[in-house]
């Protein structure tokens, strides 16, 4: 199933670019929360960052730094957010892996909740996770 | 200025570490919204994902992938959400660059509220952002 992020990518669908290179494709969310909402996506087609190989997702973090320059120099944003959705219950809409780059400009741009818990098995979980790396 | 992650990173104040490398450390969130809410930061101390080397960019874009990848086999979460915030109205806490990998588990997880527009200007827009790049 060829999902809009690749038609995009092969050029099928047409998009408003501001970055190409050889792993990545940045580019107008047509549906911003701000001025200058962009997504910066692999040209890898997977879904999710832990599918991704390490060659795109190191692509992917130094295309962030260079578009968040630009947008932050073409908006004159003093703030901004990075978002990247993995699955539907975590608000993911399109199955092909994308980085969002928000704008925080008066109140146009994301609004979060942020409900924070105590840490209480730290050191049992660290391990945990350490082991599947 | 010495912040809390320099410290870190520096041993001068422990933490439960999952991934470090050259370039890279991560390690629980002592205040997680989930299980297995996890920071990823640059060893490089500054403060907003634009300031960073693209060295830097691209180890955290490739320590996400391994990192991402190990939460979700320790914590069985089918969704997460990775944020970075830029500048204390986009809710920066600590002035040192830190990716949230937060898994999203049942009604624990990031809460977002989504409110688009439209796209009105995107030609221009996009040129405008290129001529930055």
């Amino acid at each position: 199933m060829t999902t809009l992020f690749e038609k995009i990518i092969n050029g099928d669908i047409p998009c408003h670019r501001v970055y190409e290179d050889e792993f990545v494709l940045a580019f107008l969310d047509v549906a911003p929360l701000s001025r200058g909402h962009t997504l910066v996506i692999p040209k890898e087609p997977v879904a999710h960052v832990h599918d991704l190989s390490e060659q795109s997702g190191a692509a992917l973090g130094s295309a962030l730094v260079k578009v968040a320059a630009a947008v932050v120099e073409a908006t004159g944003a003093t703030a901004y957010n990075i978002l990247q959705n993995n699955g539907e219950e975590a608000h993911q809409a399109v199955d092909h892996v994308h980085f969002h780059i928000i704008p925080k400009l008066g109140d146009k741009g994301l609004v979060l909740k942020w409900d924070p818990e105590e840490l209480v098995d730290g050191e049992a979980l660290a391990s945990e996770i350490t082991a599947y790396m």
